[in-house]
């Protein structure tokens, strides 16, 4: 079908682009930095931007370019991908590509993919949770229905997939089709404890493991394996991405109670609307009985004319008892496991910019 | 993750199984081929049984032990896989692989993927249409919910391409990435339509194509490129699974208007209800103007009290026109395409029995 089927060659753009001088996305995570007066992380990432700056202009332009119609699915798919995010995980490919010798040619379809996988995961999730707004703007479901962001998001894992097979780097696209499974099945996994709050400190890691930390895993594997580096290297660098996946989502639990809404593009409070127990209730829980029937009263009432009250007593209590400390706590914990495996490797630009972003993940306030 | 990624070896039956003398699926298609004294067919339905009866076995033995969990998304999908239902497309499989010299090894996961991408299919479209019933039982989607239900499918697609992949056939696994894509355009294609009943006819057979013949084909094509048949041969092999294809959806679009709902396992009229208009109304509204409005009062009116009025009014209508009769004359032809590019082939046990599955396809009653 040539509509959706285009060869390589049609993806690429047709003129060279030239490279900007730094990405929208970095520049977004620069301001961020900027703004809390972290000036030294501010300009490792002007360096980090400068490295990646060429790699993310031609996988930006893909992106764009991916085929579409006027298909639903096509457009439900195109009008996510243009929002943006922060494509961390498409940065990750790419610098572990480049640990080992020769620059792969293979890095740019497997920073591709990682992130429409991410981006279908969006889209099913928004179905899932009901999620309105996404990335500042109004979800796909909103615009072209549920049933229109399933295929969208299934057609992103189908183009995803197609372009990680036809690298051909060695155990990438096996290895992406058991994140792909792991995915699902912590997503089930969160979704069968929606509503009580109830979740063991146990089961919150294995849904973060599994939905978050596994993409930032197979990200740094398929970039190393791209580079051709050592399975002990690779493995390392799993790790790596395994500790920066788990502490990327910490902070977005605590941005979800601690954030600025109009900085995050969110509300706040929308796990807990959605019934998701996030690790500030958990911590919270176990050192206060009463937490988890505030939480539910706020998870309840939060729309309702109360809400406003509901809410802040839960924050006021999460505060209280040390929550939100103890999950940026964490958060650095990993971060610095993270870092620890890094500082292992010789010292070159790409490991620096991954000790980078690594600052970049812990310090974000969006 | 252990729960969920066997081994090819945890995935085979431990005690080696005997084989039934038929498998279930064969047997239906039997019992429904003999009660409408059709004895010659039955007879050469009973001559495929026995040719298939140990790979259908091993077949279903194999889905009955795909890994599981207390994950809805597991249980999802294994209830939906337990029905079994005709099972055509795996027996597609492995008759197109014994149409080679040697017997390959790769025909029993190629055959396991083509039904688990099938009841993907399944488990996604009963989200989208609101289906309540699937195979004479309750949907997934009624029992787990729907989020679930769109999880089990993910899951089963990442089954199938993983199987696929492990074959290492040449091409199969390009291929079905292709299907899929077909696949997921072609429902956003009908998604688009619903309600309307304006289709044209150009539109209603892309449909088709897309969603029930795509998948026909790449059964042909999986099984005759694991027997290592030559392209040319493949190519007519997938123009036959095409032909079967269609004319499978059209009787499938015939027997929602003039079935038996008690042997269907499904009710009468339900693509209506569900606002898509196929074939015998596409027919009927070309050739008479009314037939649109009979149509819409029916989808909408279908549930109400006066539903069986409206329902009855157009059947009778469909009948008047003949378009239950075209839709049969349609579906012969694709059949008679279909059997045209068999009888090109040498004489064997496995063309015989393709002959027979396209007999049986067209004379079926559910």
């Amino acid at each position: 079908m040539s509509t959706v089927s285009p060869s390589a060659a049609q993806i690429r753009p047709k003129t060279p682009v030239t490279p900007p001088d730094r990405s929208p996305v970095l520049r977004r995570l620069q301001r961020a930095a900027g703004d809390r007066d972290l000036s030294s992380l501010s300009d490792r990432l002007a360096t980090l931007s400068e490295l990646v700056a060429w790699d993310a202009s031609e996988i930006d332009t893909a992106i764009a370019s991916l085929p579409t119609s006027d298909r639903h699915v096509h457009r439900a798919a195109h009008h996510l991908l243009a929002l943006g995010g922060k494509r961390l995980r498409p940065v990750c490919v790419v610098l572990a590509s480049r640990l080992g010798g020769e620059l792969p040619e293979s890095r740019h379809d497997l920073a591709i993919a990682v992130e429409l996988v991410h981006c279908a995961t969006l889209l099913h999730d928004d179905v899932v949770d009901e999620g309105d707004v996404r990335r500042g703007a109004e979800a796909s479901r909103v615009l072209f229905g549920n049933a229109a962001s399933v295929f969208a998001g299934d057609w992103l894992l189908v183009e995803a997939l197609r372009r990680v097979r036809a690298t051909r780097v060695d155990e990438a696209l096996g290895r992406l089709l058991d994140v792909i499974e792991e995915m699902i099945v912590a997503e089930s996994l969160q979704l069968e404890a929606r509503g009580t709050l109830n979740l063991s400190e146990d089961r919150y890691f294995q849904v973060v493991e599994g939905k978050t930390a596994a993409l930032f895993r197979w990200a740094m594997f398929a970039g190393a394996s791209a580079a051709g580096l050592s399975p002990a290297q690779r493995d390392k660098l799993e790790a790596f991405g395994r500790h920066l996946g788990v502490a990327f989502q910490l902070i977005d639990d605590l941005l979800d109670y601690a954030g600025d809404a109009d900085v995050t593009g969110k509300a706040l409070f929308t796990d807990l609307r959605e019934g998701k127990a996030t690790y500030p209730i958990l911590y919270a829980a176990k050192h206060d009985a009463e937490v988890r029937a505030l939480a539910l009263r706020a998870m309840k009432e939060g729309h309702g004319p109360e809400g406003h009250r509901h809410n802040a007593a839960l924050l006021a209590k999460l505060r209280e008892l040390g929550a939100l400390k103890a999950c940026r706590e964490l958060a650095d914990d990993h971060a610095n496991q993270a870092r620890a495996i890094l500082l292992e490797l010789p010292r070159t630009p790409a490991r620096d910019a991954l000790l980078t972003v690594t600052d970049a993940i812990v310090t974000r306030d969006r």
